[in-house]
């Protein structure tokens, strides 16, 4: 409708003086007679002529849509499926066993974690004394750390009864936690040694005299000193235990810490913890185990139409679930665990919900991640030379093995969809670039979030299609099908 | 969360100076020790205290959830109920008669229509050159109006087997509006009358010698003078046809017109009429009306939570059928009409979406009535003497009385629903206005817009109820329950 810009009005103005003139006389004429003139030249406001653009009031429209949808939607699943939620169930899930099973063998292997996390303080506490040959010390952490993240793998292909999914899942998420934290750990050592190595006392004497200099008070005892940690002082079990409980994954040795915990702040990320985790169990026993089950024969008959209907009936509580995920992790836990161990750097997430690009959607949704993958690989490689590229293609393959990880290893299937998934975002970005070059950072965000609703329950699925098929055959999908 | 805005950063502010330069020498101090620090104290951006406003993605990302809603929707009414789009009932339909019948009485009442047009028309000649007594005239006004809306129902109620629900509906629009038209007509050229009595031809010299003035050139013949229309020039076929025509329900003797029409505006509304006018058809086919027979069973055994996913159902096709009536009627047909006739103002709505108050809404959305209430029915009878509150209260029932007389004569069911529906607008303005008081505009707005979205599916379901009931009998529902 562009070519309307020239409305009713505009021409008029654009129009021969004389004649508008007259039609000026002719409109006060008119506007005394005694038929009392109502109507007046000008343009309906969906009219780009109009030039109106006031239409906030469709933003209110879209969230109250979207709150009946969902309403109605949790209506249709509680007269379809009635009420599922069973709170027995959730005990035993968090305690990640399966039902009947006595045994808790994530508990056992959540505990084992104390082990790695000693060696490695051990090590360092070797390396720093010089008990330790330096490439001794090198090749002990590589083993270390490589155990570290096998174990679960070889544990849960072992015993495989034993777990319950979510037990599974939890002890993989917490040995990939352990695994960064302590990585960075190693190399933060490194680095401290490397500079005591190579400048002794010179660093610490600078420090003293930079302070001494801007304090302007050399008289007394400068009480600055006193509160800052030097290595080797910091390698010890409180410090690494702070580090292990605190909500990074890059390890320095003196934190900025806050002043006080603000207990009302705190009371409320508590709440939310509790609230929300009940939350997001009531969804998945209510909604995500019956939709995802439905699919099941959709998927495998591959009917696209089916299929298709399932995937978005599927991607919106897949979706809920995601985002009370994310506000309960990252703003939730992670500001209650920083509250408590008086953590300050509460930048735990960015905006990545305006991100007009994918690229800009990873860089910003996890931040403790994302701070590790540039302080501990992306720079360090760079600075050895590698090219910016293959530092990224790297940090970029890193994630998809910890995506694929901690999805497989719980799951014991070991198909590459979120392998596969991640690789989609390298076309995905490129997308994302032309579209938001072409027709603005609207369109490219609308793409993120298409990729993010969408993406993930087609990962799902097809892992559940995938499981099932795997641990109970194809005759349980026959008998789905013959009902 | 509002306890929390003396955040990390805030409270920093506070702290004492001497303290803080400490702080600051540590920062300093911290930021070039060996091992890299990447902290900093910083709140998350949800909490009030990082003062972080900007969530203009999850704007996009509720209208992404609503298409991907409607798509879904859609899938799942194809699965289930396959094509049920029928070309060839449109004609059907569109025609205005029954299946199988080929009489076409709609068609016949429409074209009846000039007969109180003329009529209208002689009675003003005859009331301008005197040839017929004011109060004879009045009555005779008054005879033929009253017959013109009362036709349509008695033949309606005579005949009911010939028409469709579209072509009665359509026929009781249609003298709707030449109702309100020609109520127009006689009331303008009534002013006109007692302007021409009172001092007869002063007005033309006064506007005449007034024009001379602004225009400062008397010696030639005036040329503005030749372009308006007086009293009683403006009692001819050509003017009435032109009013009956035009896109408003105000007459006056000088509409404002257009120099020229827009070529491509014209094709552009001629192309929205034709596609919307098939996209409403086929989402009756294909979506209501299999919701409203769904509907039936639960709204007539009252099983509340069932009764209310089906209205939750119903309203989303129902909304999208009113949203796309209105556009194509208020700005595709009514621009449309408003190209071909070269009338100027297209004000045939304002921005109602954005409204705070269902008052407001009333007011905004449908311009052309409004406007003739207020200029016909408002004015004159505040001028006349009743209190403001009388007048609002005789617009607001003469409105009721034509949205139950648009919905109550096509369906031949004589109940109260729609009536009711309009009287339920008193409370809901008074909530309205409390809790745009108390909670800002943006949730009255919300108000609004639910009471649309719920408000009319609501009444559609409780007419077609009774209408199967009172047509059909108890049996048919009968019949449903047991299937």
């Amino acid at each position: 409708m562009t070519a309307e810009g020239e409305g009713i009005r505009l021409r008029r103005t654009k129009s021969v003086t004389r004649a508008e003139e007259i039609q000026k006389q002719e409109q006060q004429l008119r506007r005394i007679q005694p038929d009392k003139p109502c109507h007046r030249p000008r343009d309906s406001l969906f009219s780009w002529s109009s030039g109106f653009t006031n239409f906030a009031g469709l933003v209110n429209w879209a969230f109250l849509l979207l709150t009946m949808g969902g309403v109605r939607l949790l209506l249709e699943n509680l007269i379809k499926y009635g009420i599922r939620v069973d709170p027995h169930q959730w005990l035993v899930v968090l305690t990640g066993s399966r039902e009947g099973d006595p045994d808790h063998p994530s508990l056992y292997l959540a505990s084992y974690a104390v082990v790695p996390i000693s060696l490695c303080l051990l090590l360092e506490k070797g390396l720093a004394g010089e008990k330790i040959a330096a490439n001794i010390g090198s090749i002990a952490h590589v083993v270390n750390l490589a155990l570290l993240v096998t174990l679960p793998m070889v544990v849960i292909y072992i015993k495989p009864t034993g777990f319950s999914l979510l037990g599974a899942s939890g002890v993989c998420f917490l040995y990939s936690v352990l695994f960064l934290k302590l990585w960075s750990y190693v190399q933060v050592n490194l680095w401290c040694r490397t500079a005591r190595a190579s400048h002794k006392s010179t660093l610490r004497r600078m420090s003293v005299s930079l302070s001494k200099l801007s304090n302007g008070s050399a008289n007394h005892n400068d009480p600055i000193e006193d509160h800052l940690v030097y290595y080797p002082d910091n390698l010890n079990v409180k410090d690494i235990t702070y580090f292990i409980l605190a909500p990074t994954l890059c390890y320095e040795l003196n934190f900025p810490r806050t002043d006080r915990i603000r207990k009302r702040f705190l009371l409320k990320r508590l709440l939310e913890v509790i609230v929300l985790l009940q939350l997001i169990l009531c969804l998945f026993q209510q909604w995500i185990i019956p939709s995802v089950k439905n699919s099941l024969i959709p998927f495998s008959n591959m009917n696209l139409m089916l299929a298709t209907e399932r995937l978005l009936k599927l991607s919106i509580p897949n979706h809920l679930v995601w985002l009370t995920f994310f506000y309960l992790s990252f703003h939730s836990f992670l500001n209650m665990m920083g509250e408590i161990l008086h953590f300050a750097d509460r930048n735990f997430y960015c905006d990545w919900w305006n991100a007009a690009n994918i690229d800009v959607f990873w860089r910003t949704w996890n931040m403790p991640v994302h701070k590790w993958c540039v302080r501990h690989l992306y720079i360090p490689m760079v600075e050895q030379g590698y090219s910016k590229t293959t530092a990224s293609v790297t940090v970029f393959f890193i994630s998809a093995f910890f995506h694929e990880y901690l999805v497989s290893v719980p799951l014991r299937t070991f198909k590459v969809w979120a392998f596969l998934g991640m690789m989609s975002q390298l076309p995905l970005s490129h997308l994302c670039r032309s579209v938001e070059k072409n027709l603005g950072p609207r369109w490219g965000n609308m793409i993120v979030w298409a990729s993010l609703i969408l993406g993930q329950p087609l990962c799902i699925m097809m892992y559940y299609h995938d499981y099932v098929i795997t641990h109970f055959g194809e005759s349980l999908l026959e008998s789905y099908a013959s009902i």
